[in-house]
């Protein structure tokens, strides 16, 4: 048997893991400090649940894992948290509103394999259901400044209206709303000439397709405000020139092209770039899903709900092409016992008594060989314990960085650790 | 659409999450106490690692997920996180031993539902790879300690050792060793008189049953000494004692009818019981295995191995048992702006810059819809903020808990709340 593991996948390494372990502190303690709670649904749903209508749509279905309990039930692993979050609230009548979660969470999509696309992965999200007002989307802008700032990671946060786009298609006369928004979203892909081509393949005449691309390029919101003759645009300006006001002083950018993919946006819609580096794709986007919720259920209630996610891998990507560096092991010190087995086991255990984070060597061997173990770890202190240095109550402390020796007390070793 | 989460798997409300949390920030700053790393396996393996001779066994595969990619290729869900962490290893030949890792992470079993037994659950693995001492095994002995005592859990952490069950088969002169272990591992449950009957149906006659259950009533590792007449029991025994000695003043007792099921352990066994409360089944076990990781390679070479399994639902369910308490909610302060939306903003951003978690209404509610919310999620101050308020720069904060109210600046607001 060659050992190998499936298609996609791929195991974390400890030095990888400590630096995601960082970001999802940072994310946890912020989404914590803006009032939101850990939820946590199940990997597994019924397949029904993700397929339903108002779900991902067909296709992200394409790419869901199906499978079958030893009953048949017909079950799949969820491609994303939404959906589920949807399906607990629309479950949970009786929940508080608004609802505020965050879920940190595996994700899975059976689809093509590249550097940037894994068939499993972390996805970070954070979602309010029963919030109406424009504030909800301002705290989202207020989260991705706090979160990426504190991470150290410029970054372009781009947001838009799908009513305004929306505005923008029924302002040129367009009859297929969603085909053209879908068209236009592909500028930063394929360009004003590519764009200009499908949307006269999706039925645009050259004067709608010249009207489009004047309306996609006005970037200052009150002059838009005169090109739109729509309701539901002017509705969608007003949300965005509110959604500006309250975000005063933040980093946020209005891009009248953002249209995101996903159908089930009604509002507001955000996508984050980082602004270095060579990493493209999007680190974070989200957006107001009014609809959703409700769409699952059969009083057809309506549930406005405004949520983002964060892309737990890519945003470790970025940092490690920035040089951020990891640990390759939590152990402060490696404690080298020199046929002192006993007497060594208890200094190591008063090094944890006091939070020091300490190994011994468990295997009795030579000091080069502990040495070369320490080394390779990066572990920056090693304790030598022989029976002379019990006896003077002076242990051997070398720097493993400089290669500095001194003999110190217990007390004075955990001093200088910490 | 009946909306419902599959058969037996659940959501994990805010509440409980966040009592888990608690467990896992315990666990993760334990295990890096003593020096374990972090790695994360995926979810989805190949079917033919989960299957491997060496694996689980067929029982366990009988309860595996099993899947294809759109490629064809079969795959399955982990059912532990041992599998993955030895097919990791068998990977990654360069890897410095002893290789020490910790794993949190989701496993599944497509078996039975019970109110203790459930389709996905978490388990919280650490475990060492090339450490033959038995100083491997006396950690995890003071890891267990370390954990179950800040969780403030009273517990019975039980130990023996295979090769001292090997001596005693030997002793006695049975013929299927692994069939009279597995006997005797259902003391628990069947009693002697189960026991014995199972003995003498695996072809056991009354002596050797007698001699057997002398064999497993004699806690005292001396007198045993003097009864076992085999080298590998012999052999169990002194490693017994070794650990004995080694983990002097912990919580820890020898139950010489200990077995444990699954077949791949070599050495010391470990279960851990709550002592108090209702639950019945094992928050924790492990032990030795350093047959299996070779097993998985051409080589055959082998790979000394120790680890420990903590069951996090089941120890989330003594707590609540013990009647742990968890917040509902993150959230310490909730902003009531009675007309004053943006200078309310800037009160929660302040509040949140030094650290406190804030949440603010956003759905312009009245008073009083906006205290009941505060109750129903427990969040122990409210904070008005109106105009009359704003001029004074004194904001009225009530303690939900005492119903008392006084006017403070934010800065007092702070100092209170921290």
């Amino acid at each position: 048997m060659e050992l190998q593991t499936a298609k996609g996948v791929r195991d974390v390494y400890p030095e990888e893991q400590l630096l995601r372990q960082k970001v999802i502190a940072v994310l946890k303690k912020t989404f914590e400090k803006y009032g939101f709670s850990p939820l946590e649904t199940p990997t597994i749903e019924r397949f029904e649940t993700l397929s339903a209508k108002y779900a991902g749509g067909s296709e992200i279905l394409k790419e869901t894992f199906q499978f079958e309990d030893q009953g048949k039930r017909k079950l799949g692993l969820r491609y994303d948290l939404t959906v589920p979050f949807c399906r607990f609230v629309g479950m949970n009548s009786t929940l508080k509103m608004p609802f505020k979660r965050y879920e940190m969470g595996k994700v899975f999509r059976d689809g093509p394999v590249s550097s940037d696309r894994v068939r499993e992965f972390t996805q970070c999200d954070v979602d309010v259901v029963g919030a109406r007002s424009i504030l909800a989307e301002a705290e989202f802008i207020s989260i991705y400044n706090e979160v990426f700032n504190e991470l150290g990671i410029k970054f372009e946060l781009r947001i838009n209206n799908r009513k305004l786009l929306n505005g923008m298609t029924e302002t040129v006369g367009a009859s297929n709303a969603e085909e053209v928004i879908l068209a236009i979203d592909k500028l930063d892909k394929i360009g004003e000439k590519g764009v200009s081509a499908e949307l006269k393949q999706k039925g645009c005449n050259d004067k709608q397709i010249k009207q489009l691309f004047e309306l996609i390029n006005t970037t200052d919101l009150s002059k838009l405000k005169k090109l739109i003759k729509s309701e539901k645009g002017q509705e969608g300006i007003k949300e965005l020139e509110e959604l500006m006001e309250y975000t005063k002083g933040l980093n946020r950018v209005f891009v009248p092209s953002l249209a995101r993919g996903l159908a089930y946006y009604t509002g507001t819609i955000f996508e984050v770039y980082a602004s270095e580096g060579e990493i493209k794709s999007a680190i974070g986007a989200g957006g107001r899903y009014d609809k959703m919720i409700g769409a699952f259920l059969e009083s057809k209630q309506e549930y406005p709900a405004v949520g983002v996610s964060f892309g737990l891998d890519r945003i470790c990507s970025v940092l490690k092409e920035k040089g951020v560096k990891s640990r390759k092991t939590p152990t402060q010190i490696y404690v080298i016992p020199i046929k002192t087995v006993k007497e060594s086991l208890e200094v190591v255990k008063e090094l944890r008594s006091e939070g020091i984070n300490a190994e011994m060597d468990l295997n009795e061997r030579g000091i080069s060989k502990n040495l070369d173990y320490a080394n390779s770890y990066e572990i920056p202190f090693v304790l030598f314990i022989g029976q002379e240095e019990l006896k003077k109550k002076k242990l051997k402390l070398r720097d493993m960085v400089s290669g500095n020796e001194e003999f110190l007390s217990v007390e004075e070793v955990v001093k200088k650790l910490k």
